[in-house]
């Protein structure tokens, strides 16, 4: 009888995880959405097939090698460097699981992996807006190679996988650090390396808008980001199945709902003060940074404070893009300032609720991973660089990536410009 | 043991209540889709804007003031006049979970709330579509606020809430009534003040199509709102974790597919006999149309009856449009028939099948609920009115309201008319 | 006790498969999606209608016929005519399922339809891209009609009902053959009958290459059926409430989204090496084709095995594809090649890993479903064409069927061609 309440708990949180996960899977088609709507129409191939490739390599990449060096088992609690080994291994047996005691396992590893490979390709999905429009194709599936094998998993043992950062105290429920800031943080190297879109700054120092071609795709996405973010936070609480872990997966989700109409509200105020009109792209950007800002920790707040956490995000990225763009760095989308400034509040903001958190460590947790992904990254794309190069021609830039690099247009029967 | 079997049912009627929920907040993208596909280019932006901002302050106001009118416990039982209290109050304990007994709480309260949350964001999402393309949009969030933490609240602790039209018998399973019909009621009472877009109505009294800018978008919209409709409708059995219950939820789901299959295959048929053209916007709404009229009553009809009802919402729906039209009241979505013409049909259509329904009592709630709404919405738009101006100016409207209210445009490259 | 375990078994069975139900549904917004973005502007709306609409007859035709013909029940086991009867019968009863033995009901037939009636419809979606742009609508819905009604029943009770090809060890774990097979097979048919798009094939024996007029949309309805194929194969293990389903229900999970991985970056390359360009189109259909292929055995494979088969399905698309344009058979959005070729490619699979499975019980499942469904639909798409015809006129198909069929254009702002 026991054995029947351990796998029927078994049963439902393994569906839990399975269902968390097809909801971050989903955040894959929002991304490509989202940034396919702020580029122009003659980039949006382009970035609609870096988006759906790299989902593919982060799951094949992940599969292969990143799965095993982030959750290489308790050998290496507390360790820096992590194991190595390949391919995932057998699922659960009845036996241990019904045998109860402490180290039973309570769900189907294979639902893990599959909660947890969405998450990689989210990272990487962070990546393909900021280097829109004027970056390699082939360079950037063979950086997301690297990326989704090892660069991410490192540093996400380090925590999830119960690496040094882990015994330091370190938090991070969700990833604002281990995957968005992460996600941000090789974007600015790679955006570092490939230099500004051509027009976007004048030789006189004018600093020229560059309008996406197709708003209401861009909208979809956030609202798809929205909807897989319950999965993504909510997925993150591990497990459902008796009365606390239920309560705190509403906790979650209510949190994270919150936090994303805090960064909405606020972001559009912000703007309308600044430039005087409801800018819709800020507003989007506002509902990603509250979801960014309340990852970290979407189960501690009060509804309240978790609003506020999400509106402090929200103003801060309306800044944050501001700034990134006075400072000649040309991120298309607003994913450095989403996801890397608004990550960095986030983790900072694990400390005005839990109790167990330390700025210390909150600050050391954001100083090793920014430190590592931007140096292995930066060299990664360096190589790269120097090897095939990143950066498409100057003609194939004026002329579309699209063409260039797919030889084929998103709208072939409208564009009249 | 017994505690473990209340703590597993505890769980996943929680998780039921957050899948259903999620479902539902995704209806808020099927809304923003739907409207910005069949407004005009020029007008899209905005109306992205307002449906993204909307749910956002939905949320807010719902947390701060809406739930606790609507859900003021048991002192209020029968009232007209509802209680008010601030802020979200704690989730279940432990041991009041496993203490049995007909009061034990069986999910959490924070995954209720949740569900409950993304009822309001629909009830308001209908009103954006009729006062679309020529309404203020910081009126229209100001409308929003009251709408959210007020008027909605009100009239749905009535009935939901145990107030006096639970107390009368009306019956109103998911919210034909208490969610769409209020929308619609809201939005007539705006468009009366308002008036139409300028070019509509001709003044030798001719009637001008204004045909949408995008149907992939409106289409696409439609599916989502069907599929965010099985968490609306199959989320409010409010339990899932018996046979019965379990059951009940699967026929809610089934009738809810097989009346928006009724509606759709109606309403184009019902086109083609009008018109002689297979009309998809008719389509679409004729879809919608059954959908809202099955929310009544989803769960004790045959699923052959749930068709036919869903057929009568369909071709209801399309002379509805057409008589809406006629009489000059400017409604670009047909909002105000989708959700409150088919809405009071699906209010009627609950005594084909509940034998404890009355028609008595279905018409005191449709009378009650339409003129509470339609009053204090009426009041509200117009002290907005006197206050800020609800209606953009001649130019502004001519030129679009992305300009002029948001300052970008939603297909920069596309548009050449 | 154990009376409660079985209640509560029941329950997570059933919403597991309302869940799995739901997804699948959402495939139908896959198929509009790409479909519509995959065709010209001048038949969008038209596409669309069809899609929308063949939803709806599905639901409606398997509710009246086709479910009671593919499941008759026991008195029908081995055989080839099934039995007919009308309208669904009631769920099952408290006692039945807490009785306990063998033949105890553990999950709610009306969640079983609904299950089912979405695989209908996705059969029948398949049909409706590779006809477009040319085909009457009223004759493809009665198509749609005859296909629900019968065609897809009557194979589908061959393996799933318990007819002879599930006595012969046919193994179709979630319908490669049986749905995307099936689908292929009809739409073959109608091609046949119908012929190329105007234009498309030159006198002088060139093949003119036909864009897509959307290819975010396009790609946006590869994510939606990616997302919703996780409820397709996920759901057909039919059960999750112990330790070896739930297992079982994620390893599907995994290897669905392994396969579709494997297929996009296989189809992908080959599109590279084939074309010199990174071929969005090819990709999409990758990763269909490597659903397609998993779709028969999702289950016994190792995600390394699923990858590789999702691959060989990537690589086959773009041959079948070439190939099929080269004989001049016209299919728009590939789906005879991705739901039919690699449908195949799916079943023969099955023996890389199923031990259980044989070539030759393959084969005859092949041979058998593709006879049936081939000669059907061929008779049924004749006597449509002798008696309504099957094609628009020459005028209407050069206008575009969205003004010849649906009277409205999806896009009357954007056009400039």
């Amino acid at each position: 009888m026991e054995a029947s309440i351990a796998q029927l708990s078994y049963a439902l949180d393994t569906f839990y995880f399975l269902v968390s996960g097809a909801l971050v899977m989903w955040m894959a088609a929002g991304f490509a959405m989202l940034e396919a709507g702020l580029v122009r129409s003659k980039s949006t191939v382009e970035i609609l097939t870096k988006n759906i490739t790299l989902y593919a390599v982060a799951c094949v990449m992940y599969m292969l090698v990143g799965y095993n060096i982030m959750y290489p088992g308790g050998d290496y609690a507390g360790a820096i460097i992590p194991g190595v080994s390949f391919l995932l291994g057998p699922d659960n047996a009845v036996e241990a699981v019904t045998a109860g005691g402490e180290d039973a396992p309570y769900y189907s590893t294979l639902s893990d992996f599959f909660f947890q490979v969405v998450f990689v390709a989210t990272a990487m999905s962070v990546v393909s807006g900021a280097v829109a429009e004027r970056m390699k194709l082939w360079a950037f599936l063979l950086f997301a190679v690297v990326m989704t094998a090892v660069i991410y998993p490192v540093e996400g043992f380090w925590k999830w996988g119960g690496g040094f950062l882990d015994a330091a105290g370190f938090l991070d429920f969700a990833g604002s650090g281990i995957v968005h800031m992460t996600g941000a943080t090789a974007a600015l190297a790679g955006v570092l390396l490939l230099g500004a879109r051509k027009g976007k700054y004048g030789k006189d120092g004018s600093i020229n808008a560059i309008p996406g071609a197709n708003l209401p795709l861009a909208t979809l996405g956030t609202f798809i980001l929205w909807l897989g973010w319950f999965g993504f936070n909510g997925g993150s609480e591990l497990k459902v199945s008796d009365v606390s872990e239920a309560n705190a997966v509403a906790m979650v989700f209510v949190n994270t709902n919150m936090a994303a109409a805090g960064g909405t509200i606020a972001a559009l105020i912000t703007a309308r003060i600044l430039f005087g009109k409801a800018d819709l792209t800020m507003a989007l950007n506002g509902a990603l940074a509250g979801l960014v800002a309340i990852t970290a920790e979407p189960l501690t707040p009060t509804p309240l404070l978790a609003t506020i956490v999400g509106a402090i995000g929200g103003i801060l990225v309306v800044f944050s893009i501001i700034t990134i763009d006075k400072i000649k760095v040309d991120d298309p989308v607003g994913a450095i300032s989403v996801h890397g400034v608004v990550g960095i509040w986030g983790l900072l903001a694990v400390t005005l609720s839990n109790p167990d958190s330390s700025l210390t460590a909150q600050l050391l947790g954001i100083g090793v991973i920014f430190a590592w992904v931007f140096v292995a990254s930066f060299v990664t794309w360096l190589i790269i660089k120097l090897v095939m190069g990143i950066r498409v021609s100057e003609e194939e830039e004026y002329e579309g990536v699209d063409i260039g690099e797919c030889g084929m247009e998103a709208y072939p029967e409208f564009v009249n410009k």
